[in-house]
Order: C-alpha cells, then structure tokens, then sequence
C-alpha cells in the first residue's frame, strides 16, 4: 500500500487516479504550511471524498516563520505572473519543502505498514524546483530506507518523474480524474489568477494535450505553446 | 554559520560546546514531537540560554498521532528497560524522526542562510537507531544539497558519529559544557530514573570516562562495563 503527497493540485489528483486505475491502494496525506494557496487544502478534500481514499491533513502551520522568504508562505514576497522558466519563479521555492513532506509522510507510512511514498513531481518541475528532480527523488528514496533500515522497507517514488504536464493532462482525461475539482492557482484567490507561474502550466497542458480545460480563470489568457 | 539540532541531552550540548569552542556561529533548533521525554525540552532552554545561543523550538505535537507505535509517542508502548543492545530497545524507535528532523532544521539553515545542520548521532545509537549511522547521515546529506541544489548550499553532518558516548562525556567535561543541565531520560518523570535504555548508556559514559556523574537517579545502578 501507498502513501500519496495529495495538495489538491492537477498532478497529485492524477496520480492518485493513476494509482487506483493499477489497482494499488492508497491513502493520501496533505500539508497545511501556511501556503497563500491553501485553497488548495479543500480540493484535496473534495477529490479524496470522490475517490473514496482515506485523507489525512498534517497542520505544520506552525513551521511558516521558520520557512520565510518564499512568495507561497511569506507574504512580503509578491506571487510572480509569468513562465516558470522564468527567472523571477525562484521566490515560488520554499525551502526544502519536499524533503519535509516527504519525511513526514515516510513516517506515517512506516506507522501504517505502508512501502511507498509517492509524489506527483514531473518533468515540467525540474527547471524551478531542484526537489523535484530525479536526482533528489533516488537520493531522499536511498535516505528513507537507511533511515528505516531494518525496522521497515519504504521508499520514494515519483511516477511521474519524467512526464510533462501536458502528458500528465493526457492521462488524466483517459483515467477520468476529477481534475475539475484540483486547485493549483498560487495566488489563494476564489478563483484561478490565470497569470501565475502554475496556472499558465495549467492552461498551457490542458491547450496541448487537446483536452477541455474546464477551470475559471479570473485572467483569461490564450496558451502560447 | 550551523543549525545544530538539540534535544537537551547529553550528546547535543557537548556538540553545541564542541562548535562554540571551535568558534563556529551555531543557532539551535529542539522539536516537540510529543515526546513522552519532553522534559528535555526544558534543559535545552536552560543550556541554549546559559550558553548565548539563539533557540528555536518547534511544535510538532500534531505530528503524534502520526508516528505510532513508539514508547516514546505512544502512552500504550511501555519505555523498556535495559542496555541499547537489547531488542526491547526497538521499541524506542519513532519512525523516520531524524529524516524529518532534519528535513525541517535544513529548511531554517536554507532560510537563515546557513551551511550546515549538525546533529549528535554517535556510534552508540548505531546497534538501535538506523537514522543515526554513518550511510543514512550520507545520504540524508545528499539528499538535501540536490533538494536545494542552486538555491542554497547546505549539508548535513555530524560531527561524533564514530565516537563512544564515553568519549563524548569526555569531552564535554574537557570543553565544560554544562552536561549537568541537560535530560536523557526517555521516561518523563521528575528525575532521571536510571533504568531505561539511555539513562543506562549515561550512567555508563559517564563512569567510563572517569567524569564524575552530576545527574540525580530515582534507582541509582552502578555501571556494569
């Protein structure tokens, strides 16, 4: 059985459908840090209650002063509009935020018996966010199991690891994941900006994946790509 | 400038003195798991506060549900008595918690600016604890630098990892760390109780390092080694 890192977002909702589809059970495990997004948090709800997956909320809300100077749980720092190969999506980074959550969700999955963490990190990350990179993903997989070495067998695995998001929308429309319940917009408004760095992902995967973007953007911008 | 993770016991305050004598900058960081010890949580403040080091202290009691199954968590796991190299000790493990604390002192140090989280696994917490050996430290090290890899550079070390806690109780009588404020033992009473697993490993550290013992226990053993 597997643990799933679930925020509630486009890529989580579709592994954890893709999970289901190969017959592995699953539970889910979300993180409330204080993010701007925590939105999110009630996407995650809704579509774990739609899969009929058991959803813990971890409230590590408490470690946001200590994880300052990222824009998604400082609010000093402005969310910035634009690509994410774009310089400027540094100040979405919070720092060494997969390791904790990875870690977190490692030591639940032991209490429970489980063998797997996995994380909805894709090829579209690797620019930006260094924790979402193969490299990081075998070396935080080697870690855990030295750090369970013996006590339990549990790993690390991102199924998606080498996907883009367009491929990632690909495959959700043929699982029928209910992405139209998912929340990536970094900005925590009522809706999607549609000019943040994850909602022009957003829009640009449903656009080249062919598939119907069923998302209100506040922002209504044309795919580039 | 190092992030040294600090429980208040015997271990971490000879490494806090270790750094401060190797005038390395340290700021300290303990964790409240819900741990039924938490009355290391006190001797950390007194020993971060007698030695002028900033201390942080970071609540993650809701973590507790979470991490069953350990006598340190768990009110329904007895703390066994007895010698770390005894399979009752097992019982003492909280699953993945040095991965998790690390995860988060390393998201401070990347948020700080700072190069290194310290902690003060030493040879012996290997028989028992497989988050304290040299391979899990390695690769929790790499795990981090590839998890921050172009935000930050930061590691993970430590520092007596193949030293005795006999050769720690040395030295920190030879750096005259204040070892007589600080907490090992793992039942919470009021005094230490001098049975359990790590109230025996200081009764012995101290004895065979020829450092008398400043620590008042309920049942006072004498070392057997």
């Amino acid at each position: 059985m597997s643990v799933v890192i679930f925020s509630g977002g486009m890529d989580s909702t579709v592994l954890l459908a893709y999970e289901l589809d190969q017959s592995h059970p699953v539970e889910a495990i979300s993180f409330n840090y204080g993010q701007r997004h925590a939105r999110e948090l009630a996407s995650a709800k809704w579509i774990a209650e739609r899969l009929g997956v058991n959803h813990e909320v971890v409230d590590l809300t408490n470690l946001r002063p200590l994880l300052a100077g990222s824009s998604l749980t400082d609010d000093s720092v402005a969310v910035p509009d634009g690509h994410y190969a774009e310089e400027s999506m540094r100040a979405t980074i919070v720092p060494n935020r997969n390791a904790i959550m990875l870690s977190i969700a490692t030591g639940w999955a032991v209490s429970r018996g489980h063998e797997w963490v996995k994380f909805g990190a894709h090829a579209g990350d690797h620019f930006i966010y260094p924790d979402c990179r193969p490299p990081f993903i075998y070396a935080m997989d080697l870690a855990v199991r030295l750090a369970n070495d013996g006590v339990a067998e549990v790993g690390i695995d991102a199924p998606f690891r080498t996907m883009s998001k367009t491929a990632i929308a690909k495959l959700g429309a043929k699982l029928n994941a209910p992405v139209e319940l998912s929340w990536s917009c970094y900005k925590g408004g009522d809706t999607h900006c549609g000019t943040c760095g994850t909602c022009t992902e957003r829009i640009e995967a449903f656009a080249d994946a062919g598939v119907p973007d069923p998302t209100i953007y506040a922002t209504q911008v044309t795919a580039s790509s």
